[in-house]
């Protein structure tokens, strides 16, 4: 494997760990100091969660680009700004990330490592919040990467401070994140039965926004080899 | 219809569509989780609907500019950004986004696809708070488009975040999303018979700033074409 | 008087009156809708005022420079980026603004336009809080707009929404505003005997912190007429 | 010593000190107005503290780099981005700043000027809690610095917003605070003796984060002279 490819597994696994320690982490001392409360451990749990977008994106995003999330990635793939066996391999490195990242969150808050989530989340409601979520995610991302790419970090982190608040499901728009999420019996947790249709509507919700995007500009391929963030080491496609 | 003109309106319908699920979306979010205390919800509503701004500007603007609003679509026709006959189109697919928008969200919370608010929101406090609210969305536009034009989605975000609290109407400042909260019963509603008022009142104030921007900025009009974003896919005049 | 100046008297006293809106409005918003816990109205107080700064020196910045505060062109007149004539034009129509916006945000409320304030705030504490909270407002002015000029409107909201909190006074900061808030008898109002000390210590804040600048970074008067923001119709020295 | 660099120190001292009072001073005012609700409390620290450093780092920054931090000038010490006599001084004046911010903080609240904390913070979670938040904060600064300079100043304040919910130490993660906070007897203090452990996790967590860094970013040591931001007077090497 070329060093370069190498770089860029390690950080969209560092940086899929880091946004799923601030998901859970700041879930987690939310509600323990809300005194029940749900909106405000919700908008403590909102606010971490946007600033560690913008501040995981900026960093990582010139190594790797800073997908995060397969759903991305497969997005990005299917327009051909990486391979599908790079996006195979960013895809498994989000979601060792992912579980890590709650792992660190768990034993920083003195829980056990791993925990299954007894959190439902389940219903037409809930498939229907988990599309709308990621097609605005991926949206978002495609909108601004071709005419604002410096600003994606932003766009990003802004939109899912939104979609935490206007979906019912609190928006995961993110398989990997959601994998990690029912191994966490947290605030941020989602029971494990729950999640392959969460799954599958994220990835339906990616994919419908990227042919929409296709038709709405139709240079996008010209720039997803730069999604979310250009990034010196990109793989070879 | 030319290919362009039609993004743009498909890029103006998910916008609107895109903004008032943020903003009914998230009031539901609130009221639900806030035991009560409206300032917390509101608060909620407040940093959903201005992050989601910021996301949304970004993603649809360098499309059709991302008006998202039969106000800001007046002002910039009347400084001749766009033809009437566009500026016509737009408000028609703002307002049916709009509506859109609403029923997405209704449909997310297990809620009924469109039922009439009961919310009075009438009286000259709330009327001048509109105008008020609208003149000063209007001039940070036309002030931040020419000279920082790439500053303008977050100048929006931030205004409509401080207009939330500093009006006593929560600032619609928008006729599609005022017509598309009127079919929405939740904390984000208003009834529709105080609808017509809060409109007048919108038009009067962009209205109002175009006119007084024209003589603060004398070279308003040779901007007016990329009100809010610079769009590439520029309908012709 | 010449038109250029007379627009930057306009766009001082539209920006100073938004302000001073923001503040007084969503403090009386903010007390309404909080059941009582000071510290969510003075959270929704806080975010409304650092967002509103951003979105007008946005606007209004590119016209006049945005100072908005007496303390602020003061400053500015040290260091010769205006004349004194204009500095002293400058801080009326800032004065009249705000009280132009105190009077604006009471009616949207339904308030009376002015009633005196009772809310004391003296002491040796108060006098040191508007000490530090103006000398680190102009400080960041300066230290800003020579290198990072694009990010002087964010890096104001950023200070004064961490001001709010971290001085005991919540960081009045501007005399003008000042003026205006001894006339609104609500949750942002300060009782007008109080305010002369006030406006002393800022005075003394921002004349600190000038002559500090002054050694810190030698080329500050090469920028000093682009304070806040580089606006085109400088009136002349 | 040649003024460039005595410029340099003071700018640390004064950037460390307003970081300080923001945190401690944000603590105070947060946890007497939040009517015992902990959440809101630290919300308020929060907002504060992350909306300080924004504008802490834009102010300073283009002077000294607007480290603030022994662990960030350790880290860029080891990249030769300093010489390891000018590292050691910055350290020595931001301890100093620190402190000085803390007694400042103190009198503006009526308190005394230092008075040692009991606020417990020990334990393995804890420990690991300042590292992985160290760790994060100099791999933020190491990754953004070099393909997105002008932003570091925002990535610094959202993961420090971030981390201050996402680690169960609120993330001190620098150890000239940590020393200020030893002697703040309010919501943001730490026991003395709790303090030499967080500074150990503190310290392993920026040198791993920089060593993996060497290996991910090679081209680290080029720009590491213009961390955190570029200054002009950097001193000589």
């Amino acid at each position: 494997m070329k060093t370069s490819l190498f770089r860029c597994l390690v950080a969209e696994f560092l940086g899929t760990a880091f946004l799923v320690a601030a998901v859970v982490g700041s879930g987690v001392m939310g509600e323990r100091l809300a005194n029940g409360n749900v909106a405000v451990a919700l908008l403590a749990n909102t606010i971490a969660t946007g600033a560690a977008l913008v501040a995981i994106i900026l960093a990582f995003g010139p190594i790797s680009g800073a997908h995060l999330n397969p759903a991305v990635t497969l997005a990005d793939a299917i327009e051909r700004g990486l391979s599908w066996t790079h996006a195979s391999q960013y895809a498994v490195v989000q979601i060792l990330g992912g579980v890590t990242g709650a792992v660190a969150a768990h034993l920083m808050f003195g829980l056990p490592p791993i925990f299954l989530s007894h959190h439902v989340r389940s219903g037409p409601a809930q498939f229907l919040s988990e599309f709308i979520a990621t097609f605005g995610l991926v949206s978002v991302i495609w909108g601004c990467s071709r005419a604002r790419a410096e600003f994606v970090p932003f766009a990003v982190g802004a939109y899912i401070t939104a979609a935490y608040w206007f979906t019912a499901s609190t928006s995961f728009a993110n398989p990997a994140v959601t994998i990690a999420r029912s191994l966490s019996g947290t605030f941020a947790g989602i029971r494990p039965a729950d999640a392959p249709l969460f799954i599958l509507a994220q990835v339906l919700g990616a994919v419908a926004s990227t042919f929409l995007f296709r038709w709405l500009v139709p240079s996008l391929q010209l720039t997803a080899k730069e999604v979310l963030v250009a990034h010196e080491s990109d793989p070879p496609r």
